[in-house]
């Protein structure tokens, strides 16, 4: 049994990469970007969460009493770059959740570089980020944010 | 990357080794086992479906205009015990789907030495597969099935 390749097909079927957006009045865009890396087992497999998160050397756990089940999240910029993506560059993804990846990777690597601290980049993004997960439910829609970034240039 | 390890991983997220059962007013018993191992993913996902089926050197795909889902299917008991059952016993499952799959490795073990054509033995195949996916749904009840192979002793 090779692990590293068990996760990658683990996290294939239930994983999720995504990148949602939030308001802070206080930052400079008025918006705050949060990738994160995430993946859920209801509260009895909380055991595999456990070793996938001693795999990845990263991440926490949290439940969820409405659901009954277990998150486990990776958020910090650093470890995504250095130990989430690093991972399944080497280990890939087979499903369409590989597009989603890719995506997710050049958002992290934009977000390390500061990019989303400039309008005009986090503008891109926005756009980039909405291209994954389309049928996930997100808080504010992609034309909303973008206005925001909009009216800050007039 | 280990395709056999990444298929454990991707099958502990999302496979179901399930036992149902069915009214056969032809078979001795009345009652049909079916053994299946299945996976379903979105119709984009359908290429690692493919894979699978393709890795295991049997079982069907069907697509269900219902959910907009294709589904790799192994019903036939000989490919079952001599293709999938060992696959999980040398790249095992971590998650409590591992319990299904020992459960479900006894039932076709029994299935093959046509034990499930004994009133009694059958009895027992039953009580064993409700203890198996117990948040599943079930077409009859297992006091629905015991009982009529308590009727048919009197």
């Amino acid at each position: 049994m090779n692990f590293a390749s068990y996760v990658s097909g683990f996290i294939d079927g239930e994983g999720c990469f995504s990148v949602s957006f939030n308001f802070r009045e206080k930052l400079k865009t008025k918006i705050e970007v949060r990738p994160s890396f995430a993946v859920g087992q209801n509260k009895r497999n909380l055991e595999i969460l456990k070793e996938i998160q001693k795999f990845f050397n990263c991440g926490s756990l949290r439940f969820s009493l409405k659901d009954q089940c277990y998150k486990y999240e990776v958020r910090n910029i650093d470890d995504l770059r250095k130990k989430i993506i690093p991972h399944f560059e080497k280990f890939p993804l087979l499903t369409t959740k590989k597009r989603d990846f890719q995506i997710f990777s050049e958002i992290c690597e934009k977000v390390a570089q500061m990019k989303h601290r400039n309008p005009d980049h986090l503008k891109e993004i926005i756009k980039m980020a909405f291209q994954m997960n389309v049928s996930g439910k997100r808080k504010y829609n992609q034309t909303k944010l973008l206005s925001v970034l909009d009216k800050m240039k007039i």
